[in-house]
């Protein structure tokens, strides 16, 4: 297999409108498999290593108020950093996927299928709470 | 605007291989703004949400091995479990992505780029050591 | 060795006045090792489950704003919940304590002193920046 | 209200043995109003600075097995940082204490009891199912 890089930080060639999961799984599972790290990447170690950037992405609203966390995703050398860690919470979710074999989209598709029998429309329209309060 | 979900959880019409990023946030911005949940998904919140969820997935292999956590992923009741795990993880982020307007596929692209030059094939191979270790 | 738990939800013999970190640790190593659960506690491990826990405490206050989220903390079922989810976050650190051999106290008296440095009184008052850009 | 910190990192004065709860709540309270940021810790910020930090702390167990992990907690440069990073999570802890009102070691005594009830011993011993599952 051979996977090569021409992207630069400067041009990208991906976007969402064009980019297919499967591609994106992909690219994921390349840069894995080119550094022989599949074989520290079990269900476990991923699992954790999503949690540890998700706790990296809160860091930057940390003491923010709401308003001002969307304040500090404008603001260009903050909002490359968020871009960055938001990027490896969803590289590691695809990782994830690749080693246990989901489908990703269709487990999306059934969890909003689901939420939407939790949260009805009629019942969850500009609340909060959680459905077992509704 | 009128999002219809006909979709049940035997019946799949999304799969990764056909789903783009964008088809994915719209999906999850529809659901959002039926409900008028907008006022809740800040970046801080969003990220807390996405953090939470995390969580959530990593109990599954609390206690397991890397093997052990593997085969828990094989188990029908608990794999539907952590599929839905792993889609409130993603669907938290393409809901962060939607609210501040990252490009989700630019964002993984350009992180892969600069993980590459971190993590150079001939010195990464094997090593699971950071990259200020290698 | 013999530890007997005679305290009940309705009579809590134990209270933060009087009580060691050692006392507290103790506690909980012997809940541990009645249970031969010494094999599974790890450094690994119990970081994982005290990330996990901080998840769960965290749920309770996901989509409230911070006036909000003290309100939730004196309701009273809530209340006993969140009591619930702080404390298994500190038995947690207090087992990982226990299993590394490190002082909590020590550690967190050197922590502060570290603090007070990055961030002396004079400069940080009324600000909640990271001493980075302070 | 006068603090002051002539402890130096060489010189600790305080230990697990002699040290109170209480006293480790005073000494963060006293440190958060000298800088005034008793307007920043909210329950819900101070359970994300929690689980940010929770996550730090298991990032340096990621790629290690639950053996290399203890190993990590002896290598000197390594096992200080991970004495900040558990001091952090106890820090954080703490002043979520102090600003919802709850005792910790009341809460602790009380959720032991709870979890023995859960986790009888002679069902428990050496096995990390949920109870759920016991």
């Amino acid at each position: 297999m051979t996977v090569t890089y021409v992207v630069t930080s400067t041009m990208s060639s991906l976007a969402d409108a064009t980019t297919t999961i499967a591609d994106l799984k992909e690219r994921v599972l390349a840069f894995t498999r080119e550094r022989d790290w599949e074989q520290f990447h079990s269900p476990k170690n991923l699992s954790m290593a999503l949690a540890a950037e998700s706790g990296e992405l809160m860091e930057h609203f940390l003491w923010a108020d709401s308003a001002e966390s969307m304040d500090r995703c404008r603001e260009d050398a903050r909002r490359r950093k968020i871009e960055e860690e938001i990027a490896d919470v969803v590289i590691y979710s695809l990782e994830f996927a690749n080693v246990t074999g989901i489908d990703l989209a269709a487990a999306i598709e059934a969890k909003l299928t689901a939420n939407a029998q939790k949260y009805p429309v009629e019942k969850a329209r500009g609340r909060s709470e959680k459905y077992t309060e509704l």
